[in-house]
């Protein structure tokens, strides 16, 4: 009974006596059934006994945690799952890059600007200096690209 | 044979015959047999051919790459997987959001002391105008906040 007084979730599901050392026992309590089911229909009872037995007990909790959301976003996107999600924060983090650039860019040019003797205030000296790390940010930039579900599949592990 | 005159890496895996109609067969050939023997640790072959087959044949090929993709990612970082991948983007993305409010603000900063009349020059107008949409962004940006594996796990679709 994994130390408790029913059998835990993945026991009731797999429909075997749960044992005082089941090793899903401690993350699938009997009254959170769907969490078991879930990674139960995407990876399979066995791979994930072996993957926990792997383990180090502390660790545990974690894995059990990002293969319920894997698994999760696996039922929610059956084409995509996780992978959805990685190309999706990997065009907004390209995003971000291009906006930051611009603005970096922005803020170069209206110091070049009030560095430039104007016509009407030849002696105007701004107390602002050019930051040399936005220019070399803005320049860095350009080896930046965007991506997509396509290319993150193709790069598995470029993020 | 799946259609080739060997059988597919799967049916060689699994050791049963490859049938013409085999389901695996497009999606794995027999020279790469890794690309199959990831998946069937991670996800299990008959979790796979559930999978596939609730599928329309034109998506099978990108839900294919995509379980290879997390296969690989779960090999790799056998405790967080894919949602390591996920919680170090969402980092970058809020790193990148405060990179992008502070520059918002250096140009507001510098745009309002151009508009100040100096007492060196109380005739110079520039010609640059404030840009209200950064004043906006940078007042929203006080919403975001940062991320880890465990605040992704904890609330799974929020990217």
């Amino acid at each position: 009974m994994g130390g408790s007084s029913s059998p835990c979730a993945s026991c009731k599901l797999l429909r075997r006596r749960c044992a005082k050392d089941c090793i899903f026992a401690p993350y699938f309590p009997p009254d959170d059934p769907h969490k078991f089911a879930i990674v139960h229909k995407v990876f399979g009872a066995s791979n994930i006994s072996k993957m926990l037995q792997e383990l180090p007990i502390q660790q545990r909790t974690d894995a059990v945690n990002s293969l319920v959301y894997e698994a999760n976003a696996r039922m929610r996107d059956p084409v995509y799952g996780c992978v959805g999600a990685i190309s999706y924060l990997q065009d907004q983090v390209s995003q971000l890059e291009m906006q930051l650039a611009m603005a970096q860019a922005e803020i170069l040019c209206i110091q070049m600007q009030q560095q430039q003797p104007s016509p009407n205030n030849s002696n105007y000296l701004p107390e602002i200096q050019i930051d040399n790390n936005s220019l070399q940010q803005y320049l860095s930039f350009t080896n930046s690209s965007t991506s997509s579900v396509i290319s993150v599949m193709q790069d598995p592990f470029e993020y």
